[in-house]
Parts: C-alpha cells; sequence; structure tokens
C-alpha cells in the first residue's frame, strides 16, 4: 500500500505523433499544419510543437494569440507560425522578435499592419463564409485594393457544423469560400479546415489542414467510432474509504443520501484540477483491479480537491490505489457530454493546473 | 482607437486586504487564516500570501496540496501552513523542506506519519462530522490510542450547508463536532468554518476560521447581499464589429440564428481563457461608454478564443474597445449562476490562463 495525494496528468507523445501521421496521411497532399493554441490545449505547447516538429517533420503552426507563437518559436525555429486572433499594439513585440504571421481578420486591423508591417512576413486573410465569427465579409472583400489583396500570402475560413456529417452549413461554407477566394485571391494558397473539416473529405481540405482537437484525440468525427488514440490520461489516488449508513448525506449542500449502506471512496481530484463540477452526481470513474475494471459513480457534489465516489461494487480497494478519472474508457468526449459540454472544453482546463504531477510518455 | 488582442485579468489585492480585515473584524478574537489553496483560486498563491502576510500580518494559511506549501514558504517565512489533503510518499519531501503541518484524514495516513514524522510539526486531525468527505468518523477516533491522540496539535471539520443559513446541516455538524471534540480532543485548539461558515454566528468561528472564497469577492453568504469587495475583473477588446442579416446563423452547430438586422462584436477571449462555455447564448458582456453602460446578450456558442455578442444597443463603440467579462454588473456568482454552476469554479478557472495580460492592483 502506498500513500498518495497527488492526481497525475500522463500526456502519450507517442500517440500524439500517431495521430498526427494518420492525419496527415488522411489530407495526403495537404500541410497539415499543428494547432497549438491554449497552450496546445493545455497539454504544453513548448512540449507539443518540438514533438511534432523535431519527430514529425511539422512545419506549420497556429496559435491564438502573439504570446503564444513567442512562447513556441525557440522549440520551431524554422516553421512559419500563423496567430488566428491576429495583430495589435499589445502583440507587436511578439510578431516582430519572433517573426510570426498574423491572420488579418477586418479592415482595422488591416490598418494597424499597413503601418505596422515586419520584413520578410506575409500574412493570411481570414474571410467569412457563415460562421459569423472573425473575418472580412463579402463586402468588405470588394471594398479592398489590388495592392491591399496583394499583402496577403493565404486565404483561410473556419467551418461551424463539420463535427456534423451532411449538416447543410458544410456545403454552403464550401461553396462561399470557392466564390469569394476564386475572385479575390484565385492565386492564394487556401485552408477551410480543422480537424472536424479534415475529415468531411479531400475537397474540404485545400492547401493546408490545421489539426487540433483530433491530434489530442477528441473525436471531432462523432457520426462514427473515434479513430484517434487517446493523448491524456488523469488519475487520483483514493485518501479515503468508508461507509455510508442509511440516510447519510454526501457533499456540499447534501446533493446526495443513501439509501442503504454504501462504501465510499475520497478521490484526491477536483474542480480545482479542471474536473468539471457539473460531473456531480453523474460522472464516474474507474478502478482497475487484478484484471478487472470497476466503474464507480460520482456521488454528492463535486469539490474544489476532492471527488466522492461510491465503491460499494469495486473489490479489494485500498487506500492510495489510483481511480482513473479520464481513461480509454471515459474519454474526453464522454466527459464532455456528461458534463453538458464538448471534449474540447475539458481538455482544455485540465492540463492548466499545477497541482498534477505531470507525464509525458514518449 | 487602439488595435488590440489581449484579454486582461486584474487582482485587485487592496480589497482582497479589505475582504480579510473585514472577515477578520468579523471572527474577532479567531486566528483568520487565508485558504491559498488550488494557486489561491488561481489568481497566484505566492502575490496573495505574501500580500497577506506583509500587509494584514497574516501568519495562518492553508493549502491542499504539499507542493502547493512548499511554493508559498518562501513568502511567508514565519507562517504556520496546514495541508488540507494531507501527507503521502508524494509529498513528504515538500513537507520536510518547506516545514508544513499536515491536515490527518484517515488512520492510513496517521500511520505514515508516525513512520515519517517531522520534527517540530504537530499536525492537525480532520473529524467527519456530517459532510462525509475526508475525515476520522466516530468509530475510528475511538480507536485511537492515547499516545496518537497526542499527536494532535489542533481539531478541524468542514460544513456542507454553511451558504444556507438556518440549513439543519449546520446545526447537526456543530452539535457533532462539539460533542467529539469534547471527548476525544478537548484541550486542542479548534476550526470548523470556511468563509461560509464564519457568516453563521460566532458559535461557528472557534479558534481558527479558514477564509477563502469570501475573501475573493465571492458572496458566501447569498442570502444576503454581498459583503465583500471584488477582486477579480476581467475584459477583453473587441477584434470586430459586423452585421448580421435576416436568417443569418452564428457560430458552431449555428446555435443562434438572427430573426432581423443585428450588429455583432466579436471579443477576443473564450473558453480557453477560462469563461463557461455553457455561458453560450446566456450570458451578457458590458461595455462602458461615456458614463453610460450598456449590456450586450453573448450569442452563438463561446468557442475556446472568441465570443460574439449582440451590440445592436451599444453606441459608439469600436474595434478595440474593452468588453467587461466580469465586472460589479456581473459578478463571479452572477456567472456561476448563468453557467449553472458556482462562482468558486469559474475563479478556479480564470486565473489559470497564460494568455492574459494580468495586473495586480496594489
Amino acid at each position: 500500500m502506498s500513500i498518495l495525494t497527488r492526481p497525475i496528468l500522463e500526456i502519450n507523445l507517442i500517440n500524439l505523433e500517431k495521430n498526427y501521421r494518420f492525419l496527415q496521411n488522411l489530407a495526403k497532399g495537404a500541410d497539415a499544419a499543428a494547432v497549438v493554441k491554449d497552450d496546445a490545449y493545455g497539454l504544453g505547447a513548448e512540449m507539443i510543437a518540438e514533438t511534432l516538429y523535431q519527430n514529425a517533420g511539422c512545419r506549420t503552426f497556429f496559435v491564438a494569440h502573439g504570446i503564444e507563437g513567442e512562447k513556441i518559436r525557440p522549440y520551431v525555429p524554422n516553421a512559419k507560425i500563423y496567430v488566428l486572433q491576429g495583430i495589435g499594439e499589445d502583440s507587436l513585440a511578439s510578431f516582430e522578435q519572433a517573426k510570426l504571421t498574423p491572420v488579418i481578420a477586418g479592415k482595422e486591423q488591416l490598418a494597424f499592419w499597413k503601418e505596422h508591417k515586419i520584413n520578410g512576413i506575409k500574412p493570411a486573410i481570414q474571410i467569412e463564409t457563415g460562421l459569423n465569427r472573425l473575418g472580412f465579409r463579402e463586402q468588405e472583400l470588394a471594398e479592398l485594393t489590388d495592392e491591399e489583396r496583394n499583402l496577403f500570402s493565404m486565404a483561410l475560413s473556419h467551418l461551424a457544423c463539420a463535427d456534423e456529417q451532411g449538416h447543410f452549413m458544410n456545403e454552403h461554407q464550401l461553396q462561399n469560400f470557392n466564390r469569394l477566394r476564386e475572385i479575390y485571391f484565385p492565386k492564394l494558397p487556401a485552408s477551410l479546415s480543422a480537424s472536424d473539416g479534415t475529415f468531411l473529405g479531400a475537397n474540404y481540405r485545400f492547401d493546408i489542414v490545421r489539426l487540433g482537437a483530433a491530434m489530442y484525440g477528441i473525436n471531432t468525427a462523432p457520426y462514427r467510432e473515434n479513430q484517434m488514440l487517446p493523448v491524456v490520461s488523469v488519475k487520483a489516488p483514493v485518501l479515503e474509504i468508508s461507509t455510508l449508513n442509511r440516510g447519510d448525506f454526501v457533499g456540499y449542500s447534501a446533493t446526495y443520501r443513501a439509501a442503504d449502506e454504501r462504501k465510499i471512496a475520497i478521490v484526491s481530484i477536483g474542480y480545482g484540477d479542471g474536473i468539471p463540477r457539473s460531473l456531480s452526481n453523474v460522472g464516474k470513474l474507474f478502478f482497475y483491479n487484478g484484471g478487472k475494471t470497476s466503474e464507480a459513480r460520482i456521488i454528492g457534489r463535486i469539490s474544489m480537491d476532492n471527488i466522492i465516489c461510491d465503491v460499494s461494487e469495486v473489490e479489494n480497494l485500498h487506500v492510495g490505489d489510483m481511480a482513473f478519472v479520464i481513461n480509454e474508457f471515459y474519454t474526453l468526449d464522454d466527459i464532455g457530454r456528461d458534463a453538458g459540454t464538448i471534449g474540447y472544453e475539458v481538455l482544455s482546463r485540465i492540463g492548466k493546473n499545477q497541482r498534477f504531477e505531470r507525464r509525458y510518455l514518449k
């Protein structure tokens, strides 16, 4: 028996690389760019970017913010780094220092760029095709001068519903994108799809696909079984095992009451470690013991540091044993669903917590 | 007009200190300990602990994990640091190095402590009184030897429903705590209440109150108006302003459709910055302009890096203007409610994101 207190986050860089290569192969002919924004969805942008650069030859990266690009630059010296949120006064120094390529999404940013151009950099242009988020609208494209259009090196847009095969928006946006780039940027390389769009077919892939979520193991094509290998697993030690008597309450606001005697385990992980509180009384943990996998339902409210689960059916459990919180049987996508959100948001929360003992498998 | 891209997190250390003093005064006679676990709920444990230690004379701190105690030790050299998750093989070195005081919550940890005692440290004991989380149950207390009972320097428990004045659990746990400590630890200093319990009355305060959430501005006594000053504010720049036509969709999965022409703003913050995705189509942002405060409803799904809001009623808005995401009119508690959770979880997410320009007001 070990007495342990810390949760453990394992990041499988071997599977990450395999996922990247799978997607690269799926998108053969297109440049397979890696999306490492939001600190590589919380997994550590430096480590992820370096792995893909060194081991898989990735030479194109996307981040959201200038500072994110600056952070990874030392690890990907000869790569092109696109910055999706564009450029501004508060990020200009990062662009200059790290030679980043802004994605310009509106006329105000374009005016800023014209004033602050960086030698040797030609920005990308974001074109709005139906998401109604960032990007030049058709009318604004029409107002660009020839000189302005010649400033750009790549044309990009983003799909709204690419995780739903056959959604009318996909075809609608594809047509819009083709129409607009043929009118305004017929000679530029183009990029429309993130992971989800990459699965929609060759006509969605263009010159660059932007691989993020799927590379990290999320099923971005949920209309069929996940083809990605898991990259993230989380486990946490059992701090205590106890018994509930009939009528006992559990956790904050007493939201669970035992209808008969139950065995419970208190596990050393909580929403302070990024586990969504909305899994309270809904989610589950897993135990592996002597070749057997047991499910333990989360009972009561998840608190900042602890989860309580019902281990009445778990045999041979000891204090210090590991409860599996994210694993192959309870994936980021499963947790997203049970927590009323998506795997992306769960992933983005997890890795930012300093209490994890963080292990990179490579 | 400024062109900006980064969200800004402001942490008001002056208000933090005022909140601490208010609570310290409310709990006069008790030691006002500061809870800085989970990186001080994401706000930066070193900075928060140092502020309270230097400016407000705080000499007792609570963290959850050994590594958290080790991290703050240099900033609070002569303070007592309690560790709520207890001690184990994976944290022993932190305890030894930083002279931390474990809160022992079960017999397995007690056995571990007896093997690995640290010179000059007397642990606290956690007593279970109704939360059914960590702590010695009554039967386990009865089994302690005299020698074991003498190992401890403080007796602690935790309330389940202290944010509900008059909840039957409060009185029930108070009676349990008094009964058990009088039998087993009649001479030890005692601690029952976190912020919420501190408001319940003098009989809940004992020798040490553990101040966390309220100190950070959360209303832990929601049955009356918040008496705390705000500590956290978040704002983010408008990247783009655009127009929706009747019938246009917005955001992922096209969950919003414009019933008539609307003006929208795309704001540079998202769930990757800790803003709950469950605020999609529910939450709001604020703009201050010429002495006027305007509300802008969040429309469509919140994405990792952006929020789209309806600014049809916001006058005189420009790209680069700041949208207020967390402010005095839309507090952590309000966001918790609208997002289907509590302010604690929102707070714990926000400060962990590296993309914020982080400003400490002091």
